[in-house]
């Protein structure tokens, strides 16, 4: 393969990937009254991974961190963005998004085909620091973004505090100061009348 | 200090600069008939910045610039998007801009605010390996959206293909093979109709 055919996927996939800008997620943005895409998500982690790394409970590798954000949503472009909630979505979600993948990352020069399925991969299984510490940044951004919009999505949707405390529980395998401090926000959240307290569903 | 002071600061940090969401540039995302804003422009060339980080002339850390581009445009929060072909705007960029910066960054605490205001400041500057291999991201990034939009930008402000030409040119202190891409997207782009020929302006 010639040097152009390749500098040619490499620009297709950064072309079809254009459209995270178009995924939209139950989260608000905290400026403006309208939910946030995927794009602007990702923007966000990645320079939070960056700004937070203190608090990584395990040495990591940064760099492998912020590249495996900046990919760990585009099989929504496929999938859709499946609501943290949403407990039907989640039972076909982990198919769909490899179907997704396979179809992404098939728009790559081969070698780089193989790197990015991996490091979305990576992201998925949880087994590595940096996918634990990058799943962490996943965790607590929306969290934000909802105690920012006086809880805009939790109340939309009847989301209680025992979903979120579920959901969050995760990011102490990865900096246990992030989860204390996430644990703080749902508890102001609550006392604000922001988010439900109450028990969680059977479903979730 | 104690941490959990350091960690409402970055905290803040993160809520203030959501706002990054909401500053629109003039380049069209690809799939929908919009503006894109910084935060979805940030996001696309930082991965871009990963993805063809082999067409880099010079050995780079490729981190720091991944870290540098996911902070780049923060300053636009106050000092606003400038259209690259507005030469009244250019003026006081750079004033805005540097007051920008020390706003925003100075609600970090004191080490990341001198470590944020510097990463900025490195971009600006162009006199690292890094910076100028960010800013060929930057530069290409609004190219694409363009071809893939038939032009939407170019042919809505009459830009013409000196103008993209000469804004390009600092593409090759960076690297070679991407500028030659860059130009060869040009010369498509005059051909098919979607930027215009003729002479650069004076005043740019």
């Amino acid at each position: 393969m010639d040097k152009l055919e390749r500098l040619q996927q490499q620009m297709s996939f950064l072309v079809e990937i254009d459209k995270l800008k178009t995924i939209l997620r139950q989260s608000y943005v905290v400026h403006e009254h309208r939910r946030e895409n995927d794009a602007e998500h990702t923007w966000h982690i990645a320079l939070m991974a960056a700004l937070l790394s203190e608090y990584a409970d395990e040495e990591l590798d940064l760099l492998r961190t912020v590249r495996m954000l900046l990919v760990h949503d585009l099989v929504e472009i496929d999938a859709g963005d499946t609501f943290a909630y949403d407990v039907t979505g989640h039972q076909d979600k982990l198919e769909r998004e490899e179907k997704a993948a396979k179809r992404l990352f098939s728009i790559l020069p081969e070698d780089q085909q193989k790197e990015y399925y991996e490091l979305w991969k990576e992201y998925e299984d949880r087994q590595t620091p940096e996918a634990r510490y990058a799943l962490v940044m996943d965790r607590l951004q929306p969290m934000l973004q909802n105690v920012y919009t006086k809880g805009a999505s939790w109340r939309k949707h009847g989301v209680t505090a025992d979903q979120v405390i579920h959901r969050a529980s995760v990011m102490k395998d990865a900096s246990v100061q992030l989860h204390d401090f996430a644990l703080r926000l749902i508890e102001n959240a609550v006392k604000e009348g922001i988010l439900l307290p109450g028990t969680e569903s059977e479903l979730t």
